[in-house]
């Protein structure tokens, strides 16, 4: 990893009312608009219902969710206060209560019933309180025509026309909350959802030339804070200390961590019994989806000689002399192939359009854009059906070192177990 | 503290050939001008050669010294090669090596002998290699007017007129030094000397409103990089979990640095026989002098209600509502005076040149400020015969925890046993 220790606090970050950093997304819409639907229909692939607080009649229930690749998010159904077609009254203070806590709010739009003032009225109370109104037009397996229908368009908001009974739309429908999430959102947390209270982490950090001076890389001080915000314990060693350290430990660590560099050396000094990953994983993780990422990596055992990859960058940097991006990858995955390859290049803020006659996308680590951002490729390479890695998910694997590296992700793990890539 | 994360490496640092963080000053300047005597002059206060390489007549000795206090030096004396009055063949190699590794050049004038070419070439080829050269005119007991030799004058450096013999000017050349003082000039170490390889030192963080989000505050994250660096183990734990963290060691921890706040509970849940001191004590040195601050805290029993106190902030910060500066240590003051006290404040890059009147100067913590700057304000403080004390030395004298925080510090520990600060 290459990111610097740039970490001024952000000050919209301090401002926000802390959520857990679920993603909450409240469902609006007239009576047999279709949210209940369209809630099946967001979190088909992958249904988990942690909890779900029943409400009354009139009160909003909050669902923690699962949403691929979005992650853990909480749906705000508000089936109970918003299906009489007007807003008045109770409804509204309810309505003004469940916005103070929505990020982005879905409503959806039934063009066989009635588009009109309650609709207009919902988007006025949610720009006055800063709250982004994406419109859903549901049911256009039924209707097709209308996804042009001119009430909604008159609306003023995003639309987008989905089927929740067929799927259609729907991908593109999590590519909008993607691109309408807050800008400081992120996944809820690093490893802190692989420890308990107590636990200890030990965390291998080599110091070398590319350290920078006196100073921890971004994503070691993000892990270490991320674990002491779980109640877990930091043990931060370097790889020279870590046989050491972990003898002074009275009982195993939970979870040994180590950057990259030194995975095979950790890996020789961890008990077998131990789980142990890496800084990559877990920000691959973090910063996207470890599942579409290791089917990325696996896809590379499909690559043939003359093969066309992508190599893509979120931002220009000063290039190494031996470059990760430019010489190494390349030069590993020629090995692999048994010839060459023809690679693309990009930097910058945008895939390219057009991902026609790519084989695989190798991205970087993603350390200069958010979560946000990155699932938001993620998402569009996987509308035109290419595989898609990342840097560390890449070389873990081309290195033999991630069927450890996923022990901790079962899911993920058993992805590349179902893709014989251990 | 107040720290915040603030941290692209800085672009200097890192091309810079490190020098272990000891300033460098090499002595230049011809036979019988007094080098010898100045460097003795230099180190009065704490002779302590810690090593001394002998060289051949002609060769360069390093003789690593303490200099109060600007701390640890390499002070690279070259009686051997420029005592001829002139710089010729092996002796301009010879000079070139020196220059090389030297941060300051001081070049000793005698008045009462040549000067002229010798010196001119000196200056030229320092110059080429970006070496500061401070001029000392020595011997000024004996020829006071040397002060203002027109020679002297005519070379062009910052010229400092010192009687070694006496000390007069003494103090002012090291504040020069200071000032000529790399911009990244740091202390050694910030932790590291009290450690040896191998051992591991537990860090406790408190996570509260005051911590960045997502991040630990700079000078955690330095003391973490500096123990790793020193091939120590970091355990990071916050106060809840220090007595389990503690537990799960199977021997106890070479040291505890704790954060201020949790001082009390971090004392009580450390055992008596392990060392223990906090972030503040440790950055008072690293960014200062622990002796001079300590100092600084006793001085506070000898004020009276009705004495003037200077409170100096090194940046204008945001206030927070019950501020440390203007609102806490006036109280706290108050309070163990038993009466009111006239407090000014100062914010900014310079102490008021006028420090007549004051009693005591209450510093900040310098986080906004290098140890350059920390030191040049406490030895101004240091000739107004003002005594200084930071917020961190201070708010720990007041709270009565300074002694046990001092414990790995011997020569401040004593210094607060001698003032009956216990």
């Amino acid at each position: 990893m290459t990111e610097t220790d740039v970490s001024l606090p952000e000050k919209d970050a301090l401002n926000r009312t802390p959520r857990g950093d679920r993603l909450h997304i409240a469902l609006f819409g007239r009576r047999n608009a279709g949210k209940s639907s369209l809630i099946n229909a967001l979190t088909r692939q992958n249904i988990a219902i942690v909890s779900g607080v029943p409400g009354t009649t009139t009160d909003p229930v909050y669902k923690s969710m699962e949403i691929l690749p979005i992650g853990p998010v909480v749906i705000i159904d508000t089936a109970g206060i918003d299906d009489t077609g007007e807003l008045g009254g109770l409804r509204i203070q309810k309505t003004l209560a469940v916005l103070a806590k929505t990020d982005i709010l879905l409503l959806v739009l039934d063009p066989s019933g009635d588009i009109g003032s309650y609709e207009r009225e919902l988007i006025t109370r949610a720009g006055e309180n800063n709250v982004p109104v994406l419109g859903v037009i549901n049911k256009t397996d039924l209707h097709p025509e209308a996804a042009r229908d001119s009430r909604a368009a008159a609306l003023g908001i995003p639309l987008t026309a989905v089927s929740a009974r067929t799927g259609e739309g729907i991908e593109q429908l999590k590519q909008e909350l993607i691109r309408h999430a807050p800008r400081d959102w992120t996944a809820p947390t690093i490893a802190g959802d692989l420890v308990d209270p107590g636990d200890t982490v030990v965390l291998v950090v080599p110091i070398d030339l590319a350290a920078p001076k006196g100073r921890l890389i971004l994503p070691q001080v993000q892990t270490i804070r991320d674990l002491l915000d779980h109640d877990a314990c930091a043990l931060v060693v370097k790889e020279r200390e870590l046989k050491k350290a972990l003898a002074g430990l009275s009982r195993p660590p939970r979870l040994v961590i180590t950057d990259s560099q030194a995975f095979l050396k950790v890996d020789a000094d961890t008990p077998p019994g131990v789980l142990m990953t890496s800084f990559s994983i877990l920000f691959a993780r973090y910063k996207g989806d470890l599942e579409i990422l290791t089917a990325g990596a696996l896809a590379v055992d499909s690559l043939h000689p003359g093969d066309r990859v992508l190599i893509s960058e979120a931002c220009t940097h000063h290039r190494v002399e031996d470059d990760i991006g430019t010489v190494k990858i390349p030069r590993w995955l020629r090995q692999r192939v048994g010839g060459q390859l023809e690679f693309n290049w990009v930097s910058g803020l945008e895939l390219p359009a057009d991902l026609d006659g790519y084989k695989l996308i190798v991205h970087c680590g993603a350390c200069m854009i958010n979560r946000k951002e990155m699932l938001h490729r993620l998402m569009q390479a996987n509308r035109a059906g290419v595989p898609v890695v990342n840097y560390g998910v890449l070389i873990a694997y081309l290195h033999g070192i991630l069927p450890r590296a996923l022990e901790p992700f079962p899911a993920a793990r058993q992805l590349l177990e179902e893709g014989d890539g251990l």
